[in-house]
């Protein structure tokens, strides 16, 4: 296999990425098609769909190598099922699959770009296959979802006033809803199973490191950094 | 990538494969897990969800090559469009992904074979990842077909008397449902986007070759031979 693609995303680090695509609406990616795929040809029509799946290796998890067993997050991260009952990115031949929102597509001089939102990718991943989401094949209308029922937030999310004086002129200069990415990202609450209250956590989004904490229900942005 | 398992399919020729998974309920298949990934550790907790994704490889067709752009059955064989904006398997890297209904997992002494149903997957194919279903984030709620809407079929089909014989015989020796799997393979259509009425056609399910032809809205199934 040899990549199509690279991601551009907002997630620059693996810290803070949602556990499955479309649960944070606000994280958005492009993917530079690289040649000989990055030819307007190749994806034409393509704009005709809402959604597309994207195909690709979780690069990072290559290193550690695949394991029989995992701990999903979803069960608490103390219980271990198989590696195929599971979405791990430790898994044989690493390949990771994402349904993103197709937003735009742009072609100029010999570069190809697909902008998507919706994103559970690392930046720098590299993209093997980009489909068309198909409803009517990809959302057989009675399966259920085992052990990973939809996920549910009761957590409050407050910023420090300099957060949002930060998030205000870096959305003008940059153009990027940092705030509602913030948000969205911190209130699917990233912290591993086992984590202290209290505690404080950085996270990486673009170029921007962001401090908080979590208190009972209640969400703290103390402070934010550019890189 | 190497094969994690390998493909015993209903269809052990491409003509009459589904054009998309979930078309055909009645079509059957095992995935029989290779080594080292034949453990049952490996699949432990699967049996939870209803719905698999197969991931594979195109395998018969790495030898013809991928092509900039393809022309999708979906719009009559005469338009063509970028090949990421299709599913066709004449695509970089041969990756092949489809949902299917998981029927049954059996293990025994060194084996693990995973029964599932609704296959577009042609016998032999080498599949390379098997994961979870999960419908909150595999299936956007605002997703739409892009050129691609339901396939209907207004197509009516008769069985020859001694059709009908082999189909019982068969069934109960092998415990297949046949005759239901010809019926849905072929009310979709099977036939190119170019053909012409009253031609026969053959048709190999498992190991049997079926004879068939088209008459204005009426498909007659006029004979079946084991191969």
């Amino acid at each position: 296999m040899e990549p199509i693609a690279i991601v551009r995303s907002c997630f620059t680090d693996k810290f803070g990425i949602p556990r499955q695509a479309g649960l944070v609406p606000a994280a958005t990616a492009s993917l530079e098609m690289l040649p000989p795929y990055n030819r307007p040809e190749a994806v034409q029509g393509l704009e005709a769909f809402s959604h597309i799946w994207v195909f690709f290796i979780f690069h990072q998890a290559v290193a550690r190598g695949w394991k029989n067993m995992v701990r999903p997050p979803r069960l608490g991260g103390n219980k271990r099922v198989g590696v195929f009952a599971s979405r791990s990115p430790q898994r044989p031949n690493f390949l990771g699959s994402s349904v993103v929102r197709l937003e735009e597509i742009v072609a100029e001089g010999s570069g190809v770009t697909i902008h998507v939102s919706g994103v559970d990718l690392l930046d720098r991943t590299p993209v093997v296959d980009i489909k068309p989401y198909v409803p009517y094949s990809d959302s057989p209308a009675d399966a259920d979802n085992g052990f990973a029922p939809p996920p549910t937030s009761s957590l409050d999310i407050i910023f420090a006033p300099e957060v949002l004086d930060f998030c205000q002129h870096y959305e003008e200069r940059q153009g990027r809803p940092l705030q509602q990415l913030i948000s969205q990202v911190l209130t699917n609450d990233p912290r591993p199973a086992y984590h202290e209250d209290e505690r404080e956590y950085g996270l990486t989004l673009w170029d921007v490191n962001i401090r908080f904490a979590v208190h009972g229900k209640t969400i703290m942005v103390k402070s934010v950094r550019p890189l």
